[in-house]
């Protein structure tokens, strides 16, 4: 296991490649590194200077006096391997690999140089981040080994003064990205403690990280960056961590289009996934998604503030001196799926009491400037928070001025003390510095930008559900099902694709539908079925060459009367066999015309990150259009399948709408279940599955599957 | 006609109520405006003081030795009225009520003094603003008439120094949240011409502004903050000419949630209305929406700069120095709806010409750090933005040091001012000064917000796309039908509701659907009805007082054979009967079934604000589920109707989906054209119209209009 303490807190660094021409890279990070605090030591090597930012040089890592915790790599790309072996043989446990030219760029030669440098790692046992890095902050020892022109300020402290320690870690596959998070953060007093760039990924992963820093226990609140996940398993572990001990992960993600997929597959030559699979899997660990750098910020701001008080519900309390600004802040909090409920009597009368005729206390709370000035912004806010139908408090206020809050701060430092719901104050003016410090200082958090504020307080909300959830189950490893090795065989004497007849048979055994009758193989038997299926029926070919049955003309449906069937069976399997001739038609499915119900589709996709992955979502043309489909990963149990279900938009068509009767949602829980264990016990083996359409009956008249077909992996 | 020159460039100013304690508004305004460069009188009028501001008070505005321009008010409600009068009679030509306690307050006194105030400004012919506002800023004359915090800063002139006047107008009902506009936008170079607020609006709304503005011909971009429209026409032909002209107009409006419609009745009076609606009208004028303040100034920014390049599609070349930041933004502009393709290979080889080996010209156009050095962050957007098929270029870009764009800065000139598509740039680092300056003086809009930026562009998009839609259809006016007037007499006979048959026969005189045959009253007529239909019919009772047919187990569906018919007749009647005891009964309608086809809803409501708006969405349980609906002012051409149908998320489930059969839209379209000129024709008239469902058929066979309800106006 490398030493990532020697990496992100390293005593001694070695810098090879430096350089005193501060327009170059080489140059700028010795600069940038030797401007900060840092009580170490550091050697700059380089063979053709003596001297880099006042420091001498040594010609090579050999001639370096100690062995370094660090060496820092900024020579050309076909020199790293080499170098880094030096290094591991001179006793360097980390290395930070700056120099780009591997797996980013077309050539072979470069993604099996980054091969190489991930073997070398593992054989010296280094923490090895990059190469394509942009390097790393880290402000316990004030390292700040990177070119990034956010650190290119020494003046500014990479802490704010009333932090003796950082508490937030940003950790990111870009490296402009990950420092353009400090740049953002640190303007807005975020107490750093990493600022973690890991480019090409050769051996040091993000989640590496975010797991050491969960283990050394200093770090409340991640902001990640990713471009993709290569090690899945140390994703899952990570993140369950990081829920189980309270400390949120912020995450965005590229490739949420095409052009991100291309450009991410060109830049660290990361395979970018679906978004929507990933989307799924940070859902499910509770890892908060934002749209924007300072979205995230914001969000990192205002979890650190009120960890210790999660929101129990979706209930928030605006309080203001701006009517306008108030009602603006009500609008933001509902369309991210917030509440504003009218304050409870007694809440509205203890405030009433400080208004004037034209504030109100319904909520948004008005309290006007006059009222404003008399009680002040925050003990506004802890009036409104003290309603017993609100589960948190957003203050708006106008912090242009420093005035007010000189006044209010020691109220500040009380309330943020000893409130119980959290609390976050969106300013519609640029805040004052005093002002400014002010909240910083007493850890109330200010935001600027309105959206953030109410995306931040939803986010708590999101958190809290599903921190409670994960806590409420603790993960039981999943156990095969008794009939697995049954359906192993019937599976291994199929070919590739499994048509419905076969795979209902194999999903029976999961307790899937039930497995289908006999197939027909005359116009006889097709009779012989109908009449034993008493009432119109539906005849659908099978065949393991036929998928799309009814674009091959393969499906005839209300067949009704001996004639008619034999008829339907006749046109079935000549048009068939004229649009594929080569076919091999086992028979003809002959069963009773399902009864009505809602058209659900239920789908497992293997995907090659995460694996098997359940899809859930409305069937018909509806499901196309609105693109209303759901995912998590498989295993589900009944509570996930349930909450999956809820998830749906269209969610309310299962409840029962326009008077029609409630679905039976047990029953599609209980496929769902069952599939996702299923989907589980062959995670290899599996494909794709699809169940298209599952009929959702009325409440207690269960589930049909109408069709399904199973793709075998190749 | 008020003359609102006289109110936003006085040459004299009285401030009625003005105090020497600046602690207090009455002090804060003047000391405000005094700290401003404004060349033109001030007179102070205080009956307490001798001196405000090193400026001699008079007694009262009779005593001003001059007629002023404006006079404002800051004095307690119950003298303003007298007080305006007052200043109408000494020959004022304008007044800012900046007093509270009027139409806002829930007491009926204040309503009353507000009507009396918009009296006295009528006989008077003043351009009264307010009450209840925060007053204005003014750069021309440098006018500070406000109390507002964000003026509050003397050092910082109005204007940023590369600009001699204004192009920028913020109009705003809240004072604090159009002062927050001045506030960010200062913070970021804007131009402001215009910050004002108009509070309860009394006389004085902001679309007689944006008209005042749009004549006076220097204003580029409008801000807007809207509570309310209070009158629709001077919306309607403000918001025209405004299109028509060319100049953007930006506006949110309050009111999405519960919660901010009860905030602002009580913040300002104002009736907040339904946000759908006036989504709907603000997209037939091309007024573009945003989320929060910052984006809005954002917004305006681009606009600014790229009027005179309005992108003719959705296509953005993105270029960047830093591959992971570049993918970021093409996520966020796809998610916004814009496009970002590859490069057209010619764009492509020359760009390839300055690209390291770990470069990328695909788009976005990953330049890297080394490209960036060698032609810069504009040149290398320029080459970008040659490709044939993209029709804006956003720039990707660390503007946290300088020393790029100082060199740079000759091409940034030449860029802002040859460049044929619009652009932007996002950095993604907090701006250096002189990096800043250097965007704002070349004109070139520079982004700290990611989303901002992106929707920027997309707004760009929708506006010259409504812009070239307006300008191609001008606004012919409506001709009523030629059968209005045997309509008008049909609807007179009827009482408030006009059910199925009636509504059919009255809607059939407009060419929409046909007239239903006689209606049966009895189980042989509903035979014989039947029989003529020859197949399964419908059976529907109808009845003015039943307008919910099926709730009342008045219909019945798929009946077949005459001893069948006969059953369902009399089960109707007698279910309707013991549902509705006293229900006028006049028949029974026995009709055909309807074949198959996509199920959609199209109806009329009466806006109280806007007159008759259109709605249409697909129907059945998804459209309530899905909330799927669009709106737009009646009437509407065929253009008109085919656009909005577009912009229905579902509008894919019209054209063929699944290899269903693309519907009949050209008939839907021509229904829509006819509902939508039949509300025209009785827009005082009718409440509500629900077509309910409309079957539309595959292309050719039409549609069927299966049921109908009509609301006449009470």
């Amino acid at each position: 296991m490398p030493d990532f303490n020697a990496l992100l807190n390293p005593r001694t660094i070695a810098i090879i490649g430096a350089s005193p021409d501060t327009a170059r890279l080489r140059g700028m990070l010795p600069e940038i590194m030797v401007s900060q605090p840092y009580p170490g030591k550091i050697y700059p090597v380089s063979r053709s200077h003596d001297e880099v930012q006042g420091l001498k040089t040594c010609a090579s890592i050999g001639e370096v006096p100690e062995p370094v915790d660090l060496a820092i790599l900024m020579i050309p790309s076909r020199y790293v391997p080499d170098e880094l072996e030096r290094c591991g043989k001179a006793g360097a446990r980390a290395a930070l690999i700056v120099t780009s030219g591997f797996a980013e760029q077309s050539e072979d030669e470069g993604r099996g140089d980054q091969v190489r440098l991930a073997d070398i790692a593992k054989a010296f046992d280094m923490a090895v981040l990059g190469p394509n890095s942009e390097g790393f902050a880290s402000s316990t020892l004030s390292v700040a080994a990177t070119f990034s022109p956010a650190l290119h300020a020494p003046e500014k402290p990479m802490l704010p003064p009333w932090h003796d320690e950082g508490r937030v870690a940003v950790v990111a596959q870009s490296g402009a990205v990950g420092f353009s998070f400090f740049d953002l953060g640190r303007k807005k007093e975020l107490p750093f403690r990493y600022v973690v760039t890991t480019g090409n990924e050769a051996s040091t992963e993000v989640f590496d990280l975010v797991d050491f820093m969960l283990d050394e226990g200093k770090t409340d609140v991640f902001i990640l960056f990713l471009e993709d996940i290569k090690s899945p398993d140390t994703f899952r572990s990570a993140a369950r961590k990081a829920l189980e001990l309270g400390k949120p992960l912020i995450a965005a993600k590229l490739g949420r289009s095409e052009a991100a997929v291309r450009a991410t597959a060109s830049h660290t030559g990361a395979l970018a996934g679906s978004y929507d699979i990933y989307a799924a899997m940070f859902h499910h660990y509770g890892i908060t998604v934002c749209d924007d750098a300072e979205q995230m910020v914001d969000t990192a701001n205002t979890f650190l503030a009120n960890m210790g008080r999660l929101p129990k519900g979706r209930r928030v309390a605006i309080t203001t001196g701006s009517g306008g600004a108030g009602a603006w802040m009500a609008d933001a909090c509902v369309a991210l799926g917030l509440e504003v409920p009218e304050l409870d009597p007694k809440a509205r009368e203890e405030i009433d009491a400080y208004l004037p005729a034209y504030g109100t206390s319904q909520n948004p709370v008005d309290g006007t400037a006059q009222a404003i000035r008399e009680i002040g912004y925050i003990r506004l806010a802890q009036l409104a928070a003290q309603a017993n139908n609100v589960d948190s408090v957003v203050m708006v206020a106008s912090t242009a001025r420093k005035d007010s809050f000189e006044r209010e701060r020691p109220h500040f430092f009380e309330v943020a003390q000893t409130l119980k719901k959290p609390i976050a104050c969106w300013s519609y003016t640029i805040p004052h510095k005093i002002s400014q410090e002010i909240f910083a200082e007493t850890g109330i958090p200010l935001h600027t930008n309105m959206r953030n504020c109410a995306h931040s307080i939803a986010a708590l909300a999101d958190y809290a559900e599903a921190r409670a959830r994960a806590l409420s189950a603790p993960g039981k490893p999943h156990e095969p099902h008794t009939n697995m090795e049954t359906v192993s065989e019937l599976m291994a004497a199929e070919g590739r694709i499994l048509c419905e007849f076969t795979a209902r048979t194999v999903l029976a055994q999961y307790g899937i539908g039930n497995a289908p009758s006999a197939l027909a193989k005359s116009p006889d038997e097709a009779v012989a079925l109908a009449t034993a299926a008493a009432g119109p029926v539906a005849l659908k070919v099978q065949s393991p060459d036929v998928p799309h049955k009814s674009d091959a003309g393969g499906v005839a449906l209300n067949v009704e009367g001996d004639e008619a069937v034999r008829r339907a069976f006749e046109t079935i399997l000549s048009s068939v066999r004229s649009n594929h001739p080569d076919a091999d038609i086992p028979g003809v499915l002959v069963e009773p015309m399902t009864p009505d119900g809602i058209e659900f589709i239920l789908g497992i996709k293997r995907d090659p990150t995460f694996g098997p992955m359940l899809a859930a979502g409305l069937g018909g043309i509806y499901v196309e259009t609105f693109k209303d489909v759901v995912f998590a990963p498989a295993p589900l149990s009944e509570t996930a399948s349930q909450a999956l279900l809820q998830r749906l938009r269209g969610w309310a068509v299962l409840t029962g709408t326009r008077g029609a009767p409630p679905a039976d949602v047990d029953a599609l829980v209980a496929v769902m279940v069952a599939l996702s264990g299923f989907a589980a016990d062959f995670a290899d083996q599996i494909f794709e599955v699809d169940l298209n359409p599952v009929i959702v009956h009325p409440e207690g008249e269960g589930v049909s599957i109408v069709d399904a077909l199973i793709v075998q992996a190749s």
